[in-house]
């Protein structure tokens, strides 16, 4: 398995067919929005006129994080493997919005710092999670490669179960933290303006959370063009994963329907192992932390929703999946003028 | 049938129950963002600590306006009967939708200019579409009354009926104009911040549909106060029974999902009827309309959606509908900390 196989090209004359198709359709030109532009995105992809999205595939990739020693977090390091459980049982909000979008569901276990078993669990830890990366490199080199092809084979087996569509969420308490440290490598900006409250630690802890995040990239000082020497250096075994689980996807021209700000992240060392794997991104929403922002205009996408959402898993993006449906019904399922023998307008060049 | 029959006050009590039950969900306090807010206000509309929104149900009304002669639309008149052929056909986005989120789905014709058949068409004429209103009323006081009532009747059975969350939608070439006309009453606002291209007139005939809005304005001068005066003088039949269907489905504890420009001068027309209707709308989302924003703005909500979308038909509510589902589920389905044995924060007062 090579992570690194070529990426497609989008296929925009199917694009361009299928937007002058979506203007035949009865409704002014238009007037779906976002939605005409998401049908002709998913067409671009897939190089289908009609494409498909369902079924969705959903994995939650989980591990934890050295960090986490410093007190970054509003919750104990334990609550990864908890929440681990709590996937496997269903209860999450992640097993909840996946069933209602009829989403096939893993979950992964990368690096949870204890031993875990539970019937579905994928196991496929790499490291009883990272190292304190204010002290010493989060994991090697070959650690990180390992986590990128555990993401990339565990997407590659869902493409091949017949996903249509991927999500990529996670489960590792202190991955904020990690996640920030990335974001203030890649896009050089303040930390101050990245780094926000993950799963709700108060002020005074957010002013550590910011100091941990500063020392860690003086000491690590990783090669910002390297994801590999970040992924090691300050990466989170989830995180790379992810990206893995996302080169995956564009290579396959499965749509990925990106998750909040950790997802983004993911997304943005995804971009440095290939940059066409952007093209097959789609995001899911607008999350409320602070850094979200950030990472979506290094990605040059628009969000879908916006409903101050931040809880990770990759619930965002399940909750965004119905937009891709209906973009997608639209196409196949609406009338055309001609069809329906509607009048058209009284200038149909306008 | 009253229309005026008493709206019941929203059930703030079991709205406190499920905010604190909220807090006890696997994930960080406030997480979901506005999932957990529309998850509390179904509960204090429906006065049910998990409350069900399915099925929903779409009604359109469809009828003509007199005003469409003044050249104001796109379209030719002749669009709105053969738009609800296509509804009844199923072609149209609406029914696309509507299917997607499973939802119970009628047409009633309040007053289309033709004589219209087709199997599933509720055949509900008040007239042959309204009157010019640039020349006299658009009809009289009577005959708005019994569009407001055949729209109470037809939410009225829909509910009987079972649905659970009520969608109002719309199809009258020229409605824009007929809803501007009342937004700008009703606001008080210069016409030029109102009024929209509709469904896609060039500049030109911009410039013309406001001068029509202002001539009938000052021609007509309806009671700001008075919603049947309102309606008789400047109104649409279909925005009538959209305004009566509201005040059912509040009556009844329905959750209400408003669509985009019309549906929501309609709310604000319903909502001159009976403020408290207003306690059981959820703003589907933000229409591209420019007028919308002034509307939502009266109605003092926030649209779940801001997708560009301008099509009408209740299409903006459907595509908005499955965040109400997620909200719900995230309520019925999702674990407790204490359920799943998972450890809460460090602080979990914070």
């Amino acid at each position: 398995m090579n992570v690194l196989q070529e990426i497609p090209a989008l296929n925009k004359e199917i694009g361009d067919q299928v937007r002058s198709y979506i203007n035949q359709l009865t409704k002014p030109v238009g007037s779906l929005g976002r939605l005409e532009e998401i049908a002709i995105e998913l067409a671009e992809m897939t190089a289908s006129p009609f494409p498909s999205v369902t079924p969705p595939g959903v994995i939650v990739f989980a591990a934890d994080h050295g960090v986490a020693k410093e007190g970054v977090s509003a919750y104990p390091q334990e609550v990864t493997a908890q929440m681990v459980l709590n996937f496997l049982n269903g209860g999450a909000a992640i097993n909840v919005f996946s069933r209602q979008i009829g989403a096939k569901f893993t979950v992964v276990d990368v690096g949870v710092a204890t031993d875990l078993k539970g019937e579905g669990l994928i196991s496929k830890k790499v490291r009883y999670g990272t190292e304190n990366f204010c002290e010493k490199d989060a994991m090697s080199i070959e650690e990180a490669k390992q986590a990128v092809a555990i993401g990339y084979e565990q997407a590659e087996a869902m493409i091949t179960g017949g996903i249509k569509c991927l999500i990529v969420g996670e489960m590792g308490i202190a991955n904020t933290t990690a996640s920030s440290t990335i974001l203030a490598l890649l896009s050089g900006k303040e930390i101050e303006s990245l780094v926000g409250k993950g799963t709700g630690i108060p002020d005074e802890k957010l002013a550590h959370k910011r100091d941990v995040i500063q020392r860690a990239l003086s000491a690590r000082n990783p090669d910002v063009n390297d994801p590999l020497d970040i992924l090691s250096k300050v990466g989170g075994l989830e995180i790379a994963a992810m990206a893995g689980a996302m080169l995956a996807g564009a290579s396959h021209r499965i749509p990925i329907l990106v998750d909040g700000f950790i997802c983004s992240v993911a997304a943005l060392i995804a971009k440095l192992f290939n940059p066409r794997v952007v093209d097959y991104m789609i995001l899911g929403h607008r999350s409320k932390e602070s850094g979200h922002q950030v990472a979506i205009d290094m990605l040059g996408k628009q969000p879908l929703l916006d409903l101050g959402m931040r809880l990770g898993e990759g619930s965002g993006a399940a909750v965004a999946f119905p937009l891709l449906q209906f973009a997608t019904k639209m196409l196949s399922e609406m009338a055309t003028f001609s069809s329906a023998q509607i009048s058209n307008r009284h200038d149909p060049s306008l």
